[in-house]
């Protein structure tokens, strides 16, 4: 029953959260429905949280970083922490074969904690609408500070933006990626940046690669007028820079409330999340059609035999469900 | 009139030909629906072409190969060549502020050559369902080569290959590019890849970009069973390796040819254009169904209030148009 999982996860059952977000991955109809009969009842009960969007290149230590900072964060006692992590090149990636959770050891023994994969179903290496709601569940949890890790890939990627607050870009020192590797795209989004593995790396290399992501920086528009991104050096294995990464998330949050930038963003990715759910409904509703079932196959096949035209084909196959507006 | 304008393209009235591919441009519904009139009736009288996809990062030297090509090719008299660049960039790059006819001066200057920019309106950096309608528009004006010209600048770019024969990927040499800028997935759909401007560079990093190219196809899952892509040298100044290209591509139709591929190739190929359409058509005809128009920004705006969910706003608004299916 939808009412008792809601009941569960506002208890603070991780198993419950756990099975929502499950039926959230689902495509079946049913599951899909008591979904968001579920995210319906949640959204009521849902408490604001900072979301922070983790991104870079495989290999950049995406884990570790997020491990480190996740002790840090609890050091607080008033937070509580769910990290979502999206990874499409998990099937081949070492990281997923050992898993999530084996990949933040330290983290995923606290019960403070929450972590999860998050489903990137048909959205190749990026977010999905799927993970804005499981961040909009893990809200209705209680976790009051939620990370969402993601592979920075492609422009795909750049769909982090209308879920998270602040986005956190990692970087691989002496790698090149500041210039090469990373998208122009997802410099743009980043909030701020952070060398990491710096124990691993030679010194010199280390300031190279601070030095060119400050002037890539100077050349990129601004993403918050009220903001300037900061380039920090990291280590999680040290510990060097994490705390400041933390303190310059925080401080972050503060800047965008006291100029009420907050609930604007809020708006603007409820308003996303809306857009993303009409594409998405809209699809299904279509395909799953039971007269678009029927149709689809032998139009597709009178259009591979050169007797019907792909635009005329399709138009048939739409207007099965959508009348044409009368001409004007 | 659509059969006019159908008429004057199979007279090979390159203006009428413009003015049906700007049809398929254009956004308004009449337009569409006289593009698709015409697109139907030019199926119908459809001659098949030899479809070649021209791919590359920007500066790689694209425009002055398909020059060099288009020559080589016209010496045959029985050709004739459309060219269709697809450059997202154009806003920025030097390239297009110059025009594309101007980038291919001699080419532009022959008349049994058709050169165009395709619109890739919505399709970032890639080619849209509009290039393929472009393409069969051209094959029924009797052009038997037409190539497309794309920028290689991500994933979106792939979807060229739903629509060319043979896809050359054009490497500068030196830049790293065979190892870094380079997408692996761009890498996987080439037929052929030219290291360009080699005489501009030193020959030992011609022959490392060659080397390092050759070792990344061997590592590639093979496109086609009957087909080892070739890694050529190519100079559009000297003319070097041009020929060469062309024999290599000619060389493939005749493979594919032989082992009955070509055939299919043309079926995939018309079923994703199909669907594209199906996609495009369902959009259209429901965002702008007067139920819907009057209702979106009435409940976009309780979603921003937090007084609907994403999920339900989503569903009523779906709801409008397609019933849901009766539970079963």
């Amino acid at each position: 029953m939808p009412e008792e999982i809601v009941r569960h996860i506002m208890k603070g059952s991780r198993s419950a959260l756990s099975r929502a977000i499950t039926l959230i991955e689902s495509a079946r109809p049913d599951h899909q429905e008591k979904a968001h009969k579920i995210l319906d009842m949640c959204l009521e009960h849902r408490q604001d949280s900072l979301r922070i969007g983790i991104t870079g290149p495989p290999g950049a230590g995406k884990s570790t970083l997020i491990e480190a900072l996740g002790l840090i964060i609890l050091n607080d006692p008033d937070n509580t922490l769910a990290v979502l992590t999206v990874d499409p090149s998990s099937k081949r990636s070492g990281g997923s074969i050992l898993g999530d959770k084996a990949r933040m050891e330290k983290l995923s023994g606290r019960k403070e904690v929450f972590i999860r994969p998050s489903p990137s179903s048909g959205h190749l290496g990026g977010t999905s609408p799927q993970t804005h709601e499981a961040i909009l569940l893990c809200e209705a949890a209680g976790y009051n500070i939620i990370i969402v890790e993601t592979v920075g890939v492609g422009q795909s990627e750049i769909s982090i933006e209308s879920m998270v607050d602040y986005i956190l870009l990692l970087i691989l020192p002496g790698s090149g990626d500041e210039l090469q590797g990373i998208k122009r795209g997802i410099m743009e989004i980043a909030d701020g940046i952070a060398v990491t593995k710096t124990d691993e790396a030679p010194g010199k290399s280390v300031l190279l690669s601070k030095n060119s992501c400050e002037s890539a920086l100077k050349l990129l528009p601004k993403k918050h007028p009220v903001w300037n991104p900061k380039v920090m050096l990291t280590s999680a294995v040290s510990g060097e820079g994490v705390d400041e990464v933390w303190n310059n998330i925080r401080q972050f949050a503060t800047v965008l409330r006291e100029n009420n930038l907050f609930e604007e963003t809020r708006k603007k990715q409820l308003h996303q999340l809306f857009c993303s759910q009409v594409e998405l409904q809209l699809r299904h509703a279509f395909y799953n059609h039971p007269e678009i079932n029927s149709s689809f196959t032998t139009i597709a096949a009178a259009v591979e035999n050169n007797s019907t035209s792909p635009f005329s084909g399709a138009k048939k196959l739409v207007e099965k469900i959508i009348r044409p507006r009368p001409p004007q």
